[in-house]
């Protein structure tokens, strides 16, 4: 991780932060957002391609529900663990997918990049061991830093296209971690993992007394509409999180939630409580009226992302220079730029500057990935499409010869 | 502080919380609440005094603002320091109070109770020890028993109005600290402090390098409009936070922010970027059109609240069994129940059963508390005198002996 391009001023004489101050990596997409901000400030056009930040018109109703809510002056403090209708409507969907039984004890409403660190602030002592599959979105780091944990990186083969394996598992266990986090469908990678795999994933878990995080925010956005769900809250070691952010196209919505064993969920209540009280009434009503047409929605995303994120795959391929595993989920491109000669913090930071095209390095996945970059096509389509062909452009530059010697 | 009342079910064999997991306390008026709201479910009309959850209308220029960012879908992602227009607004309004140079490198916005646990983070290790003026409020305990500092009480006198005293400044640095905690005007006791003894506390933390957090939630709040505040962010040790929660009547919208030295400003962006990424942009939004009629706003809630506090008062005191100390701003009543018998668990869980009104334990400000209770009166006017007059009202039931002999 790098903190490179952020000016840190110093304190004054006398004072010091304290040692999880002093681990705060935050996550580098915001900090390229931030560069990007100040570029678009000077009268630049910029394409976003670092953030998730889905750009697709989110349901009508949410908007109306989140605008009804508001005129009502839902505007008070809300319950700790988020309000009754949403976790009941949230443990009636999951059960419906699980069969077992789910009631809303299950169910805490949090944002979900909250309740990565919310999960291993509950579970994890500072000294204790996190294994992460890598490539591994950014926040996993940067709550196991911010905690002072120390994190298992356990690659999983890009020639076998990032999939979990009985192996990376076994790796995993072996490094005896206080908790696993698994990511499916994945970002960056947009794999989504066997079924079969993952179920093996969470008896292993149980037996060697390991927590385990189930992040599931993309698993609405397989591209074939295959989904499958890690048994919480019975298994009492899994904890399900997922959030509205990217299957609603509602991410300043800042709602996402929790299924867990109802000490879990308990105790992240009182987490909420104690961090930041609750969260808003209005919006939580917003993403209850999502819900009830998350299915119906989510199948046009996922065909609009099927389709958007292949004709950039295909571009960056055509390139010969660029390479990225086709995904199967999501709305993300791992690519692969070591044939430019550049590594990930320069490569992303020349490609904003030069081609004011804005991507995630690498590295904020694994310090292993330096020679990668991430791209979010869920932006505008035509911005999508610009920013990728200008990515392409900006590698032929730097690679030219390299194609003609191939 | 106590968890009575919260049933936890037991975590599967062989799985436990960690430290910090076993540390969280929440908020006891969060908890409060959720009792109060599942007495209503059960149909019943519940009063509630317990939370500072204002019922006054708030400006209509934030919830059309509000709106009219929604229907513009600003509901992308968010600088992780906040929107730079409501950054740049706070500077200038408190650049214009201080009269120093303020920008918006100086500001971050966050809830106000995630900055208080933000702050301790970035400045306290954990065995830390950390002074608070009591009674404090409840989350400066929740936060710094979650973060594992050791909290020195500073009682405040009761018969001195709990005024800040230098006598109290000496005796919370003679504990040798990293950070002091100081809430101006106070909740919940309504005391505005003498700004010669804020100033003389900022400058003893700085030549004894102590950090020094100025909760001014209430500051604008003050009965006679007067107003101080501590003077960062150039001072470097002080970080100055505040919410837009109570001054405009927004609870709901979760928006406070922080003013401090750019150095502090840069951590707690980083922070916030680790702990939940950003703030949603439309309430951000809507706070900084309340900011433009905060003063204007602030005048009539001011009286408001002088008028009903003081009706709420007279009602107490004139018990001859509860007894109250005249606030000079907000909205709170603490309220001294020694003469009823009763400890304030039992008092404020017969209060709420038998009486159907809801009130938060003393404790929750401080061990020392447990003949306390307080009351919030900003709620509905109807609905908060009829909940002091019921308040009262048990009071007489439980002391009735006394009020004879008296």
């Amino acid at each position: 991780m790098t903190s490179a391009g952020i000016s840190t001023p110093a304190l004054s004489a006398g004072f010091h932060f304290s040692s999880r101050g002093e681990q705060l990596i935050g996550q580098e997409m915001f900090r390229v957002l931030d560069r990007a901000q100040a570029l678009e400030r000077q009268g630049h056009r910029v394409y976003h391609l670092e953030l998730g930040n889905p750009r697709m018109a989110p349901p009508a109703e949410i908007l109306e529900a989140t605008r009804q809510s508001l005129e009502a002056q839902q505007i008070g403090y809300a319950p700790m663990a988020g309000i009754a209708e949403l976790r009941t409507a949230l443990a009636m969907r999951y059960a419906a997918r699980v069969e077992e039984s789910v009631t809303d004890s299950h169910i805490v409403i949090s944002p979900a990049n909250l309740l990565i660190h919310q999960f291993l602030d509950l579970t994890c002592n500072p000294g204790d061991r996190v294994a992460l599959f890598t490539p591994a979105f950014p926040s996993y780091w940067a709550a196991a830093a911010h905690l002072q944990l120390e994190v298992v990186p356990v690659p999983l083969a890009e020639r076998d296209g990032f999939h979990l394996s009985h192996q990376a598992i076994e790796a995993a266990l072996s490094a005896t971690p206080r908790a696993v986090i698994v990511n499916n469908a994945n970002n960056p990678t947009g794999a989504v993992y066997d079924p079969a795999v993952l179920r093996y994933l969470s008896a292993r878990c149980a037996s060697a007394g390991v927590w385990l995080l189930s992040d599931e925010t993309y698993a609405d956005l397989t591209f074939d509409g295959s989904c499958s769900t890690l048994t919480a809250p019975h298994a009492g070691h899994v904890v399900v999180i997922s959030s509205f952010s990217k299957v609603l196209s509602v991410p300043g919505f800042r709602t996402g939630y929790a299924i867990a064993h109802e000490a879990v969920a308990a105790k992240l209540a009182l987490s909420n409580s104690t961090l930041y009280s609750c969260l808003p009434a209005f919006t939580q009503r917003g993403c209850l009226a999502g819900l009830s047409v998350l299915d119906r929605y989510a199948a046009e995303v996922r065909l609009r992302n099927a389709r958007v994120t292949a004709l950039c795959d295909e571009q960056i391929n055509r390139s010969n220079i660029l390479r990225s595993a086709k995904p199967a989920s999501g709305f993300y491109l791992f690519v692969d730029i070591s044939g430019t000669g550049l590594d990930d913090m320069q490569f992303s930071r020349r490609l904003l500057d030069e081609y004011h095209t804005a991507a995630t390095p690498g590295r904020s996945f694994g310090n292993a990935y330096r020679s990668f970059v991430r791209l979010a096509t869920c932006g505008a389509e035509e911005e999508v499409l610009e920013g990728v062909a200008r990515t392409v452009a900006f590698a032929h530059q730097l690679g030219g010869c390299r194609v003609q010697a191939a």
